[in-house]
């Protein structure tokens, strides 16, 4: 069975939707580090590796954004998984003994309209939604609670109190899977690419353009700082179509004249949103 | 005296930006969060606020670009501040005493190559710069250091051990001046903009077109997820010009067209860049 790398402990949220990826056909091998995710597929330790990119409420995960710069990984595919929150406690508990909920700070921000329900439960924040989990477990802490997946829940033989916990169902968060090798995707496609820019005026404008004249959709533009250059940005794109279609070729030809640096991160299909 | 406000204890790199600014002709008002900055600025009770935007360094601080939206104030300024991050102990300590530095996380990653020539001290987040500064010397503790601003050394009356122990020189904090009146500036200045575009293709790159069309610079595109619409954004830009001027105006008009929201955060003077 291939081994796919992911970031957190068993259970995260991670781990979920590699599983969901892959329609659990894969084994996973968690890594601390979201640097040794890129770091385990490069060396071929794993087949594949998963990251998160973009939460629909938060943003982007920069960090994974400038490891896809660093290192020379590919992009094979991506999933949306609908994060649901889940509040998780050891068998016996009721929610008239809680008085503390232990989670990652975003997934707590996340519960808010729940959480502020509960009077005088204290929100405690901790390394990541799993191990949560499995910390209020291993102390068997009954009057506290962890804010997790369902995944995480049952690998810990923990109970769900509440289900469905956070306050807006929009929230997915897209997580990309990597390969050592690019791959030559089918169906309904996009290209990532990521570019620097000539400092001439109008670079950003003339950089679409390329893609304008070709008529290709523009899914997500995404602008970091270059370390040592102040004020001065790398552009990641996310494009419709796939790179082994012409006019992507074309315009990404065309774009090579204006930029100081391209690569392209991969071609893959259009991930699908999935509920866990 | 006018009043700023600014997020963080006393001694904070806002802070320090604040002062330069106004040429140490103002005083300031320290706030819990960012978001009380904003409230404090738009209620009247202080005249200024000052939030960071930016790290050449780290990136975007999405917080505020999210508060810029929520709250009706202006941006009437900006001033990008080199940071320098400075070894500070109580009088008294050396080099071969230190067991433990405290600073905020990014503080600390931006020291990564002093601190490993440290061998065998323990790093340890803290909430925030000024306040580990407070904390090492309301303990008396000998044995511990903490990475803060000069500002912050002075207040508390600490020794600075090693200055600018920070990686990498070009790293600068990009501020805004917030008011709750628009300004008319003078000189060279840039104007920022928020706004959503209509679902069409090629939207972003018509958006860029109006800009391009007047010879306008784009200095910066920041892009944040539209909370409750999934893979939609909502895009800051910042241009060279101030909305006082005809082409501005022209181009904002005609990217109204395609916009389902628009909102000018200020036309202001570009900031320079200071040593503190």
């Amino acid at each position: 069975m291939k081994k796919i790398a992911f970031q957190g402990t068993d259970g995260a949220y991670s781990e979920q939707a590699a599983l969901k990826f892959f329609n659990n056909r894969i084994s996973t091998c968690a890594f601390e580090d979201f640097e040794d995710v890129f770091k385990s597929v490069l060396s071929g330790k794993t087949h594949y590796g998963i990251v998160p990119v973009e939460n629909s409420l938060v943003g982007s995960i920069h960090q994974n954004y400038d490891l896809l710069l660093k290192y020379h990984v590919w992009i094979c595919g991506e999933i949306k998984l609908r994060i649901q929150h889940h509040l998780i406690v050891n068998p016996g508990t009721s929610l008239k003994q809680l008085k503390r909920v232990y989670s990652i700070a975003p997934a707590l921000d996340q519960c808010q309209e729940f959480l502020s329900s509960l009077k005088g439960v204290e929100q405690i924040p901790y390394s990541n939604t799993a191990a949560a989990v499995k910390m209020i477990r291993d102390k068997r802490l009954l009057d506290s609670g962890a804010i997790a997946s369902t995944v995480a829940a049952k690998k810990f033989g923990m109970k769900i109190l509440h289900s469905a916990i956070e306050d807006n169902e929009q929230n997915y968060t897209r997580f990309v899977i990597l390969t050592r090798k690019s791959i030559k995707p089918a169906g309904k496609c996009k290209t990532s690419l990521v570019f620097a820019l000539k400092n001439v005026p109008g670079a950003l404008w003339k950089s679409l353009s390329v893609f304008a004249i070709q008529d290709l959709d523009l899914y997500k533009i995404e602008s970091r700082p270059i370390p040592g250059s102040p004020w001065q940005y790398i552009f990641y794109l996310d494009l419709g179509g796939d790179f082994f279609n012409k006019s992507i070729r074309r315009a990404v030809d065309h774009l090579s004249e204006i930029t100081t640096y391209l690569k392209v991160l991969g071609s893959y299909p259009v991930g699908k949103e999935v509920i866990p």
